[in-house]
């Protein structure tokens, strides 16, 4: 298995999915990508969750919309942190998704971060991947400089 | 296994519950009580979701709370209908355990009822197994009559 | 009169119905469509739930949106299982209709699905029948296995 | 039958209709008070309101909380205005009741107080019955009166 | 002045207030129209409400978005019952606007009608209007029962 | 009349405003009190709103709750700066009375508060006056230096 | 540095500052504008606003979407009035934006307008600064007079 | 500084956050506690921030509510993974904790945990730390088999 698995409700969720798969490729980390659903493959899922320690997995991802078990079933079943990425749904923008993945009873915790933030579900890996691993620290550094840098330029170009 | 079988995702939760077991015992159906969490005890809900159908169960109810996924993980693992009760957190008054019960994808219902519907979850697993029990339906009906009574009954008293 | 009797509010609301029309005969269940408004037609709504247990329906389903008094005003006439279908209304996508739907009160449940989830309204349906009927339970194990085996295929396709 | 008929859903809405009962008392209405559920006495609702008119009723106030349909399903029986009076529920304030008694579809309109607004439903069928009672539009206007000065008067005992 | 008024806060407003318009044309009632904000013109607004009585206006109807403040403006400045029309707004769907016209201080309803449901409001005067009209009550009566024909009719064409 | 004018929809509204009289005082702002509802005395709100330019005021505080219209009424009958501080009112907390205030229409602004601010609503209307008086100005950064050492200083007591 | 001075969270936040950079152009105020994340470039943010009092800028205006920290962060660094504008997000249509902006603690006060309230924004920092600035007074009356006299000169296009 | 840091937005988040201190000494790790608010004592939370990696600090818990800018300022200033505990407050149960803190930008992520979800934001940091510590991972593997021996022991209990 890959360091960071990224698990998708459904493939329609791909899109969302997306800026975490490519930045944690940017950033040259090894990555697995799945279509399992809590629901319709309960099975497949609680083996995934329940192998990746043992596998090497350091950080699962789980992309889900509507009642968004996909997270809190996979931390359910393994000790690794989870990435709770909220699908905005076609109700109330995703805030069925966002309670759904956010809102876990004591003992169980998911690492969620906003509606749709498909970035930073895959940054949010990458730091926790860079406490180990000092060549990702610099590159999350090297990062937050652009971002800024960006920001600052885009000054520039203001009309008004 | 019994012909209802209530699943409580925390003890906590019992009150909830306890107006349908009693409304269950009331109208005489063989009712068993767990606490099994989706979080806490997947294994064991799991285990008793797949096993339920072929031990005799009929219906199963599932009472929880906060991002509350045991109707849907229970539901996930059976083709028997299931009833969700969204038990009262201490966030919105219970949005989060309505929402994460109610908003199942494509494939996979709870048949949800009213934020601490305890009553309604009981009556509706009855509903339900009286489409094969004449005499359980036509206690409904008296039971029916009887609420009916008492709303005209309780007229008498009012004093304005 | 059918085993399942769906009922619309509005013929608007058929592309929602839609979905647990073509599950419940794909499944053969025998089934009758409705355009009755609870509040335009309430006495043929009160004559359609009140008979409908002495022909011979087992389960009626209710589609409804805004203040959807629909389902439970059915369930007020009938102790059938009653199957309550919110429509995504314009308002809160739908929050008034789902709402209006679950939120019923002691003693007359709606066994509510998700807004717009034409399809579960059908499955759970056919989940209350399939207790009296192997062989509907028999094609409701079929569909979940082939929706899992949808799910595990689409990994196929997976590009990233 | 009273020139207004209030109509609650269940004897514990009383304290959320007194307000009403009183003011139309104060004015010298002549009203009738009545514990009727939609759900559990359909058929004595649907009397009450189908022939409220040709008994001599002007206006009917509906009184309910959680999935409030008491209001609308007494507007399908009777052309005549029906005033919804919303009660806090147990669920987000009475967001439940408030949205199933406002959102009426086409045709069938509720006057919708605010949530728990008991004075205001009172005061409504007053200012309705008014419009061809020019005693009771007198003491709509000396009420108006009253409260001013009230206000103003209130301003005597500020400290600070 | 008209018999009955209705203002709208903004010219944009008008196409939500047409079916009032319309329905109370069809019912050949004597109806004007104004653009007045409570915001911008709370001289004109004070001006024509607390006129309205003494110049013959029975209802008045208030059309109006966001912080919709012109129908429990409108109803400060007269004793006649003022329908509330909340404009669904581009904040969520118009909660804003229903807020504020509903939750009405004691002492001062607003006869509140669903968001964008310009249809009701113009009914809501009517029915108003008809407890002093039999002839408007006869077409009350009338267009209750062409509507439930029209539901009726409508099942005609339903193919599934 | 005062610097700055405090109104208050109801008396009981006082314990919400206190810290915003109190912060004036502390800072040696002229204040003035009043209690006068935008619905009960709308005469009254106008004709304070109309003179407070003319009269030397320079901020006026409005303090409602519910469908709260005072500040919106307010802004549009004086050109002067309006602070809109809603009040917790018993429906969601006061979600009412925030949209009511906040949610104004072009051209007339409300300088909105959080729900319950009261001290915010003091000091936002000092930052104000401020810009025309550095001795404001300097006790302002005073009372923020204090704020900063205050936590720092909480820091020594956490026993943990 | 400019009288007011305007900051955008992101470039994608100008459709929504500029009717704000228009008023005050139109109005005549020295005005600058800049992009600048709270989250991407905290430290420019922090200098802009600590040293915006000493440079001459009276009024901040912040401008910002999601978890809109950008004016809270600002009024944390200076004395001076911040208004804050929330920007319609993809979720809730700006809920998160507003309550973000509004919802400050005791002490740090910002005065928000409406989500997506440029004009206003615009207006109310204009409003502070006419405070001491006759001409911008003057403005501001001759502003409400046009607003006032296009909302009637609209009635006369009413076509019904 | 140690390897876990927890910022409290205001003394009064003690109770929120003693739990996550609590589980974190159970754990072993070496864990500071500070007061510090992101809007009373912005150059300190800068300060903290920016300087925590270089000092050996892992992991930061931020725990605020109202308008929460803690977590979402803290990661501006820092690349380490933020742990965001949103403290309920008295508006929406902590509906404004959780959008400000959740709803992050694209490039700032800040790891969500649930509103007042204390315990929760101390295991997330453990299961950070454990990636790179096989002693903490064995011991999230005893408290995860320990809650789950709690639960099945809970049953032994139930009276029903």
């Amino acid at each position: 298995m890959a360091t960071v698995e990224i698990v998708m409700g459904s493939k329609s969720d791909f899109d969302v999915a997306a800026p975490a798969i490519n930045i944690l490729k940017e950033f040259g980390v090894d990555t697995g990508v799945h279509v399992l659903s809590a629901h319709r493959t309960p099975t497949e899922v609680t083996e995934l969750a329940s192998q990746a320690e043992k596998n090497g997995t350091k950080v699962i991802i789980a992309v889900a919309g509507k009642a968004a078990h996909l997270a809190g079933f996979i931390a359910a079943n393994t000790v690794l942190p989870v990435v709770g990425l909220p699908v905005k749904s076609s109700f109330l923008d995703g805030m069925d998704s966002l309670l759904s993945t956010v809102m876990m009873p004591n003992g169980v915790p998911v690492a969620t971060v906003a509606v749709g933030g498909g970035l930073n579900a895959g940054l949010l890996a990458i730091q926790m991947l860079a406490l180990g691993d000092r060549s990702l620290m610099d590159k999350l550094r090297a990062y937050k400089a652009k971002m800024r840098a960006d920001v600052i330029e885009s000054n520039k170009d203001l009309k008004f």
